[in-house]
């Protein structure tokens, strides 16, 4: 398919690229550094190659969100969205930015969506899991009453918000002891980003800002399988799930939240997606460049769904999400 | 269908009873403390009702697992099973055992799980999760080396291990933070049992013990939705999930797991799990009493799939693999 | 799902209601027969019951298509029409119209239609298959050349068209001899309108007239399972399907087709026919009355897509179509 | 997927072959004609080059069933089997026999099967759809009484009886008139075998042989998708579908029916059979010469279901069905 749409794709700059080390076995460093320091060379040539007419590129993670002092993380934040709006201005037609957001002060982000929005012309934000920051000893996430301020101004812009994921901390990473390898996308990625994503969903967020559109990338980190049975077990129980929120978890996944392909080529995944969420909520990405382009783009372009999906997936959905 | 064979089916003796309390709500708790003390009543009638000649019958969690001290454990393991085999032997063509197991202390389990194969007749184990030890301070899983003569006296005795779900210590459950709805089964019991699962494909545990089938409930704790990016993220690079097995997690999962149904009532994820793990690897289950025998079976018996995998799913798996 | 619109809902005149007497045992017919005769009554409770809204009403078949007689079919159409638009105007809300067309004289057909178009505010038409005309001896399919300027008039009101089954005459239906239960909906219903239907795509028809829409009941007569089939068998040939359109068959399916779901209430064929079609081009119906309307409700309202297809599927996709 | 067996594997010898050049372009007819006439040859390097272990060869079509004289469809018949069987005897690890019958005389077809199955150790028959008999103005379907003791021997043999696809006689026809394009693989030939098998699943004929096994090619000449309706068509009338058989037509197309998947490689078609008459009733076929091996090789190894499945369907079911 030609003329498709990716928004999970991640460049890094000096500061961050050294945050992506640890995603890669060493003898891939050199490989994997290059490909996030490119935007306008080898990135462009793959895109050419694969169908692939816009990116909507976002830093690496866990970037702004591992940066524990406040004015640090906005101070990286403000660097890096300029930097990227200075690589989308040199091609507005093939790239388009996803601001990065230093959520460790809820305020400062809401600003700073603010100005990558209205300014730099941004089309909404990426952020990778919950924040570190100081005088918290653990992972911040974002359901906290703390950032309803913040969601009520991502609201009123009207963008659409990345949920990235992002390892445990090591304390709360016990589970993968002796088993390093179910960190990162193996598996951690997932449960760090699901749970995240729920925790938002019970919150309540939803029904005092129901125009919110949050996206998960990964077929959506597992949702779509296992979400009947979040609102579905013990039911004959009077009073299981017990939380803020009005209504079931799952009426929120499809009003609420969108997911992307990224890292998930797998068709049967595909298609249980789309007899959840809907073909209408699915969009294409690669997660470039973790995955490869060819990978993504040869997969989708042949997987056993109605044309009509595929473009809907590989580029209307995004379209209209961002406006594009 | 008539016939049906349930599998994740649960009793409790008095002194683990108070084990599930925290699993309902206070109003649901009288009811829910009557179905788990009762065998030959209720439940049979409830069989009777819906189609369920056969019911594998296993204690409470976390029960055994919870029990740090390993004599305490293995007593009531005994005192359990013996139990059990009693209620057994009072309708064997109704009800089976599978064995509650001290698995604190390795040898006592293999131990035990001998006595119970061999003298009580029962058909396998089901332990739950993780256990607590005397001297650790955190949870101990079975992929450890200290466990490795266990596994080899059960496949040496030739019967499945049914892996069941139990909630991470608290220690390990902030991310659940705010959110308590999230333990149990809504979330935390798939995250729990999955892992360990992939720790147990890791750990190479099959490369040792081929033989060796153990059993997921809940249409595989979310593990076939996941299991290709388990294997195949991040394709390009060289070595990504180094572990100790020899081949890909997905080749362990179709080759030494099977999965049941209990609790997840969902046709778009039983048709994803069959596309993945093949109608040969599922069973039918309700995980009574915490789900109702009418949902599980009246969701079961209409489901849309083929006939003749109904009658795979339902009963004939269950017979060969246990040997009924 | 309430608010559902129907559009494969039947009723007869007087004149026309003893054609569906051949469609169900004698023990049936008065039972049938009031059905067919009833609008504002019986039907309308049954909508209320089940969450339909709307129904577009259509006449019995085959009704004006075995009438050989051109006058006859004209006078017999306008008749039926007129009666329609009676009904219609006492319940508009409940009830809308697709008008019945004397194909036999296509320019006819074609001044019926924009007649009840323009002046009664028809919807759309139904045609009940081939048309018998005086002085051929055989059946009469609209992919003929003297029928273009027809479809050129139904692209310009702009309406859809419903291709609607009929049995094959006597003479073609050799290979049912000794079955007569294969004739109607068993069997012989679907091959007829499928060959019709590929009849329209292979004629070029919709190279001419683009913007046509024909809808296919019964989940699309068998053509989604088969479509593939139609377009890429013998794949290494130079030259297989040689035929005046100029794209693949199943362009002009997804471009120029929808499906409904009438007398058809299987999820495994929804499922296919989503991977092949889309839900998009989906649409509700049940088939009144030869089919209950409480069994295609009760089966659409649970069946395991997603809602937002559900939805889709249900109303969304018939308003947008139909404008309403 | 390596050790697949195939078994819609067509060739001719020069008698035949001229039946197959209506089904090529003239351009491909040379190539077509190499390919059926050869056997150890060309196509053994295609099933060595996309993992075929085995295939079942059959006589082209329409070849016997097209010879309205007794004594002389007798006579190909034996000559065709003796010069399959001499081929077989070449590489019997590589090629085995399905016979052709002279179905024109039942007794004498019945006569030849025990010969081949007995003398040239066949493991079934493969036959080209109805007959032309000479005396007979039309089709000969082989539900009719006379074959029934035919049958009888089929069962008594306890080998696989393959219904071929053939295309209706020219009188039969009308439908297609104008659309050459639709006769053959495209449409016709699923037609009229899905016909041909109703009829005898409407017969009753499997109340009689319930141990007869029929295999359709083409993923089931389109009867998965569609038979549901034919059971389950205007429920709501107390008669319909009156036929001698005593059960639902699906319940013998579930145990008397074997599918494969020929000239039919699209997955979502496969999936839907799968939900239909299970992975334990479908088998990789190709289709060749009419079909590329790679083209069916490479689809089936890597369609998106379980391994356990694949395995299943591309050798492990054909092994049982045929003892091999
Ligand atoms: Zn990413
Ligand atoms: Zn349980
Ligand atoms: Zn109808
Ligand atoms: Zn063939």
């Amino acid at each position: 398919m030609q003329g498709k749409i990716a928004l999970e794709e991640h460049f890094a700059i000096e500061e961050t690229v050294g945050d992506s080390a640890g995603f890669s076995p060493a003898d891939d460093w050199v490989e994997l550094k290059a490909r996030l320091l490119d935007i306008q060379d080898r990135r462009l040539a793959e895109m050419d190659a694969h169908g692939i007419e816009l990116m909507l590129l976002s830093l690496n993670a866990p970037a702004i969100q591992a940066i524990p002092d406040r004015a640090h993380a906005l101070e990286l934040s403000r660097r890096a969205n300029d930097f990227l709006a200075e690589q989308v201005a040199r091609r507005p037609e093939r790239f388009q930015g996803l601001a990065a957001l230093p959520m460790q002060d809820p305020e400062a982000a809401a600003r700073e969506l603010d100005r990558c929005v209205s300014a730099l012309k941004f089309r909404g934000a990426l952020v990778n899991g919950f924040s570190e920051v100081e005088g918290h000893d653990g992972a911040v996430y974002y359901d906290r009453k703390e950032f309803w301020p913040f969601w009520s101004e991502v609201e009123r812009l009207d963008v659409p918000f990345y949920l990235h994921p992002r390892n445990p901390l090591a304390k709360d990473a016990a589970i993968y002891e002796g088993h390093r390898w179910l960190m990162g996308p193996t598996w951690a990625f997932g449960q760090e980003t699901a749970v995240h994503a729920l925790r938002l969903m019970g919150s309540g967020l939803f029904d005092a800002y129901p125009r919110l559109q949050i996206i998960l990338g990964h077929m959506g980190e597992g949702l779509p399988y296992s979400m009947w049975r979040v609102d579905n077990h013990n039911k004959w129980m009077r009073a299981q799930n017990v939380y803020p929120a009005k209504r079931k978890i799952a009426d929120y996944f499809r009003e609420n939240f969108y997911i992307t392909t990224s890292g998930n080529f797998r068709t049967q995944a595909l298609i249980d997606a789309m007899l959840e969420i809907g073909a209408d909520r699915i969009l294409f990405s690669a997660d470039w460049p973790f995955e490869n382009i060819d990978h993504a783009a040869e997969w989708f372009d042949s997987a056993t769904i109605a044309e009509g999906d595929r473009i809907k997936i590989g580029r209307d959905n995004a379209r209209s999400l961002f406006r594009l």
